[in-house]
């Protein structure tokens, strides 16, 4: 299957391209910049998605749905908020279609014009902190911890597949506290449940940190995000968590009473990760033979793949196949059995690399007189022969180890690709000639953030949480620093 | 709780508006026609899909998602479908917004003006046949079971929460095949899912069959549904499976080479299942002291209430109620202890009525000291007391018992109000004074099904799949008829 890849060294952009296609992850739509998400690609945002769900209600919050329309008026209400969205969104002016009377088909009926326009949702907390004033009145109605699961739409002109299209799916979380302190701990808490989730289930080590000013969520007091590595050594923002103050609160007058019985407005946050992940798990694992899925978020673990000449053999391979396939799916694990005969096992193998299979059991003739069957390893395309009573346990445990090593190679990427600079000739070198996370001092200006943008194409990721204090001085301007922050370009 | 409730038999559909909001499951948006989904009917919602999936998924269907937006050419290609939802659209005209140069806020920016208007979906046969088109060329390609998760627009002018809102949460089926057989197999295999769903989750009785050619889905050759009874003799659609022919197949030219070589029209259905449904639920069972949720669907099966005067006798019913509490959610029941000191177990009572749980348990200081706890069951609210050592025994059966009473009322309710007429005049007055499902004769021409609507607001709900053959004559028209057909003013 290799062989219709682009090779990803070659060609970076292009292979991951060619490989969301052949996968059958997603496609292009005839929608501009709208995809269609296929089956597969479906299935690895379902796990995502209960995965994150579960993690939600654990941490205290519940689903809702509010509307995918937004009045044009709620948008102007916050002003940086209007600003940041207002120039890419869908806008429904019209709510009829009549005949055309000139021809065929349909027209846009100018009789049928709204009296104010609506927004496509490009993100919820208009509508949705306009919802909050009716329900909040005292403390005693506060928290509101609220997650909505949807689709948004922002009018991007450059899209790609999963990365950035002008429709995604997401979840957006909306939260409102009685206090400024609460409201941060339930921001800082989402993003520490989105970092778990990168790692320990996307495989994905992350960075997590403050937003600059400049990459703020418009209408954000504070954004901290997660930012991953890719292996074309670009970043790319995996999720983000907001404090947004008083802001909203303040835009549509959303007052409570609080215990001593004054009136404050409302405290918020807001949090969101999209199928975006979905591009990050391909860019980060991936390689020139197809995906390579974390076991935790494959659609199927473990696929089986007879090795026959005739029907004979095919008749007690299919016994042993389907004992194992029963027994691994007692452990709550998903298999396939594959036994289609219009394609050859090496059609196969291939077919189920490109699509990242964690495992592959392959049964053949031999391997029933033995007791035995060959097991495939897809993150380091090993194999190995197991006795078939113990091939269960046996996948058990290496299910647990390719999740695991699967993080740990792309954590020793990171590592790798993680340089601490100290001159604008090296950091501008390195950018060009490696790319990566850079950690290099800013004197905290707008100004040389935007001038190290234009130069170099490179933005403050964030500034890590952990980074320490530490005096420098700024790449650019050689002004005083007191701490490094995380520079790459990215997606 | 009740007191705050419309009596149900005084204006019904003040009650239900009511309950809904009382009851804290929707309430109407800023958005014209747009409800918010509030966490109590969005945690029903995510029961039902829960369940659907499930089964959706046991009979071989995956899940994809296609584009928000439909292009208004592909709107055009296949005419009956234009024309059913030509008229409750809404149609993005613009991608833009910019400052108003006039003053604060922002307008439409007039240069961002789109070539081709984009339809928010109304449903999804056009853009996923568009798709399909591309997937599919030989037989080996088929069949195609892809469900399909989301919101979809329709420009309703009257609206009521659940019932009918301008956008809804549903799920809608999209398949393809080889054969005209497989596909209808296809539709009659996903009407009776429906009302396998129906019947044994939301405890609704339902009547399958055709319907009218003038209640056909827009596009279909034939559509069936499932009907369902609500307790003001009104019919409700349930939910409906399209056996579409090969009409998309031809409006968007997807063809196949059989296994004969031979080139032919793709055979389509799709089926939809939306929101409304809780609607039914409602409409359904609940009474004047709110909801009555069967358990299979309910987001909390058993609340436990303290009854205490002191903290000493909280100490020990607490205790009890942990315990309790964990030995039913090891069980796999959801429960809700529900120790909040700030409101009355009077006020609880009448809340979790409300609400519809299931079942009630409460303890005071005479149970601990009996070792019992007072149970209630929600659909006939008797109480009982029963031994502590025997609780969860008991609430298992109960529950079940609780499931199969809600189904065996409703059914009853649907026996009581389906009535066999033959006359015009029994026609018209048991349609004014008594509603339900009316089985009559009719002479099958939509201009006599056009004029007992007119003049009795009564439709055909569908033609029973097990309405037998009988000799009779059209209670309109006095004209022939093979078979009674199911009329009923609806929802």
């Amino acid at each position: 299957m290799a062989k219709f890849l682009t090779n990803r060294d070659e060609n970076y952009a292009q292979w991951y391209n060619d490989l969301v296609i052949k996968a059958e992850l997603a496609e292009n739509s005839a929608v501009r910049g709208c995809m269609v998400i296929k089956p597969y690609g479906y299935a690895i945002w379902e796990k995502i998605q209960a995965q994150l769900d579960s993690m939600f209600k654990a941490t205290g919050h519940v689903n809702a749905y509010f509307p995918l329309f937004i009045p044009k008026s709620f948008f102007s209400k916050e002003a940086k908020h209007v600003e940041g969205f207002a120039k890419e969104c869908a806008i429904v002016t019209h709510y009829r279609l009549k005949a055309d009377p000139d021809g065929k088909g349909v027209i846009v009926d100018p009789a049928a014009k709204l009296e104010e326009e609506l927004i496509v949702r490009p993100t919820s907390e208009t509508i949705i902190w306009n919802s909050y004033k009716n329900w909040i009145h005292s403390y005693r109605d506060l928290p509101i911890l609220i997650n909505q699961w949807g689709n948004v739409v922002r009018w991007e002109m450059r899209t790609r597949l999963f990365l950035r299209t002008s429709e995604f799916l997401w979840q957006e979380g909306h939260t409102a506290h009685a206090t400024r302190e609460e409201a941060i701990e339930e921001t800082v808490k989402m993003i520490n449940v989105y970092s778990e989730f990168a790692e320990n289930y996307m495989a994905l080590p992350v960075i997590k940190g403050y937003k600059s000013e400049t990459e703020r969520f418009a209408g954000a007091v504070d954004t901290y995000a997660i930012e991953a590595l890719m292996q074309d050594g670009k970043a790319l923002q995996a999720g983000t968590s907001h404090f947004l103050g008083q802001n909203f609160a303040k835009a549509f007058d959303v007052q409570f009473t609080d215990k001593t019985g004054k009136l404050d407005y409302v405290w918020a946050t807001s949090w969101g990760l999209s199928t975006r992940m979905i591009g990050a798990l391909i860019m980060a694992h991936a390689d020139n033979h197809g995906l390579v899925l974390p076991p935790r978020l494959a659609p199927i673990h473990v696929v089986i793949i007879p090795i026959y000449k005739n029907a004979e053999q095919m008749g007690s391979i299919s016994v042993a196949a389907k004992k194992i396939k029963a027994d691994l799916e007692a452990t709550g694990l998903t298999v396939k059995y594959d036994d289609r005969d219009n394609n050859k096992p090496g059609w196969k193998f291939a077919d189920y690399e490109l699509k990242g299979v964690p495992v592959r059991i392959a049964i053949g003739p031999r391997d029933i007189e033995n007791g035995t069957v060959e097991i495939a390893r897809r993150d380091t395309l090993e194999k190995e022969t197991v006795r078939m009573d113990i091939a269960v346990k046996h996948i058990t445990a290496l299910l647990e180890d390719i999740q695991k090593n699967i993080f740990k190679k792309a954590s020793e990427f990171k590592k790798e690709n993680t340089r601490y600079v100290d001159t604008w000739e090296d950091f501008v070198n390195i950018l060009d000639n490696e790319g990566g996370f850079l950690m290099a001092h800013w004197d905290g200006t707008p100004e040389t953030e935007e001038k190290i943008k234009e130069e170099t194409k490179a933005t403050i990721r964030c500034i890590p949480f952990d980074s320490p204090e530490e005096d420098g001085k700024c790449i650019l301007t050689g002004k005083p620093s007191k701490r490094r922050v995380l520079f790459a370009r990215s997606y």
